[in-house]
C-alpha cells in the first residue's frame, strides 16, 4: 500500500481510479451477498424465557435466570402463559365478570405471585413457605424483589393473550407495565435469541 | 460506486484486471475462509421441541408453540419422548404382545392424545375436561385440530425410538406419517435450531 | 485471475497498482468490520442443560441428551439446581450441620440418585423401580452409567452454589469433580450454546 510518485498525468489518474472501482464493484457485491446470507442465520444478543409453570420453585428459577441474563448482557423477555399467567396477576385484584368456568380456573389458580406453591413437596404451601423463609435468612431475594430488579433491568414481561382469553383472565387483574401478545410475538423474539427456555 | 462510461482504453483494462486480481487473491481467499468459520456457528430457520411431557396442558402448549414456529417461517421438528410418547398413540390400537411390566406402564400411561391430564389441577380429568371445554367455547384449537394443523404446516413428528423401546410400544400402536429416531436424530436438528425447547 | 501479457509501461502500471490498493484498503476495512459484527452474532457448538428437576425420569433425559449432544460433538455443560442437586450427592455421605429447616429440607429431598422417583406414576417408587428395571431388561444405561458414561465424554457438570446456599447442601456432600458456579457462570455458557434446555 505504497503511495506513487507523483501520478503521470491527470486524466490516466481519473481513468485508473474510475477502472478500478468499476472492477471491484462486483467483488464487493458478491461479498456482501455472502456476508448477508450468512447474518441472516446468525442470532442477537437475547434471551427468550416462556414461563408455563406457576409453581413457585420454577417461577424463581426462571427470574434467576432473566435477571442472570440481563447481568450479563443479554436483552431479555420473559412469556408468561397456562399456569405461569398467575405471576402477573396483581394481588387482591377483582378481575371481570367470569362465567362459571372460569371462575372455576380462577378459584383454583393463584390469586397472585404471592400464592404459588412449589412443584415438589408443596404439603399445603408448607414447602412454600420454607423456602420463602430459607431464602430470607441467606438474603436472598425473594420472588417480588426479583420482579422488582428484572422490571428496573429493563427485562420484558409479556402476558400470553391466548392464556388470558382460555383463563378468562382480563388486563385489570394483570400488574402494570406489561406488555401483551401471543405465540407470534413469543417467536419473534425467540427465533432472534441465543437462550431459549421453556420453564 | 458510479461505473464509468466506456473504458479508456483496453491496456488500461487489462492493467487493472491484473492488479486487482493480484491484490485481491490473499484478501478474498482470508475472506472466504473467515466467512466459512463464521458460517459453521451459525444456525438455520428451524426449532426443535422436545415433548418429554405427557399433560395435556404442556403438550397444548407445544403444539401452540410448533404451529406458531411454523407460522413465523421457521422449520419445525418435535420430538416425542418419554410421557410425550402417549401423544402419539392410534386412539384404541391394541399393540403387540407385552411382558407384564410393559403392560403395567402401558397401563398407567394414556391410550391416546384424548386421554391426557393436566400437569396442574386435574383431579380425575376434570381440569382436562374443563380446558378442553373452555377452549372449544373461545375457539380455540383442540389438540387433535392442533396436531393435525401441525402435519399440514410440514411440522416434523418424531418418534423417541429409545422410550418405544423402554415402554414396550410398537410402531403399529403410533399414528401413521410420523418419523423415527433416537437422540442422534434430535441433536441433527437441534445443533441446527435457534430455538430449541424441553417441554 | 490470469495473469496479463507484458505490461505496457511502468508509469501505468505503478499508478495501477497504487490506485487498487488505496481502493482496496477502505474495501477490505469495511468487510473486516462487518465480518467481525456477525461473528459477534453466533455461537459455539455447545449444549447447556439446566437439571432443574429431581424427578427419575427427567434427569434421565437429561443425561441421554447430554451424552448424546457430546457424542454428536458438542460440548456439554450440565447445570444442577434446586432439586437437581440431589443427583449430585454422594451415596451416604453425612453433610454438614444444618439448622432445622435444612434438616427438613434435606429430609424430603433425595440423598443420591439412587434414591430419585418419576414424575409421573411414582407410587412410592414402584414407577422408579419399574422403570430402571425395564432399562435393564432391555439393555439400557442406568442413570449411574450414563453419569460415568457423561463424565468420560467430557461432559461438564455444574452445582448451582446459590441453590447449595438454600439448601443447606455442602461441597462434601455431593460427588467428586464437578465444578461450582451460579447463574453468570451457565450464562456464559448457554449464551455460547445452540442448544439450550431447562428439564
Amino acid at each position: 500500500m505504497s503511495t506513487p510518485p507523483d501520478p503521470p498525468n491527470p486524466a490516466l489518474t481519473d481513468a485508473v481510479a474510475a477502472e478500478v472501482a468499476r472492477q471491484l464493484a462486483p467483488f464487493q457485491a458478491a461479498f456482501t451477498k455472502q456476508l448477508d446470507e450468512v447474518r441472516e442465520r446468525t442470532v442477537g444478543h437475547q434471551c427468550a424465557i416462556i414461563i408455563f409453570s406457576g409453581d413457585l420453585d420454577k417461577v424463581l428459577a426462571g427470574f434467576v435466570l432473566a435477571t442472570g441474563a440481563a447481568a450479563a448482557g443479554l436483552e431479555v423477555s420473559m412469556f408468561f402463559t397456562f399456569w405461569g399467567l398467575s405471576v402477573l396477576k396483581k394481588p387482591g385484584a377483582a378481575g371481570g365478570r367470569k362465567n362459571l368456568k372460569e371462575s372455576m380456573f380462577s378459584m383454583m389458580t393463584q390469586s397472585s405471585s404471592l400464592g404459588l406453591g412449589t412443584s415438589q413437596m408443596n404439603f399445603f404451601g408448607i414447602g412454600s413457605a420454607m423456602m420463602r423463609s430459607m431464602m430470607k435468612e441467606k438474603n436472598i431475594a425473594s420472588l417480588e424483589e426479583l420482579m422488582a430488579l428484572a422490571r428496573e433491568m429493563g427485562v420484558k414481561m409479556m402476558a400470553c393473550t391466548m392464556s388470558m382469553d382460555v383463563m378468562g383472565v382480563a388486563k385489570e387483574e394483570l400488574l402494570d407495565g406489561l406488555e401483551y401478545g401471543g405465540v407470534a410475538a413469543y417467536m419473534a423474539d425467540a427465533s432472534q435469541s441465543r437462550v431459549t427456555l421453556f420453564i
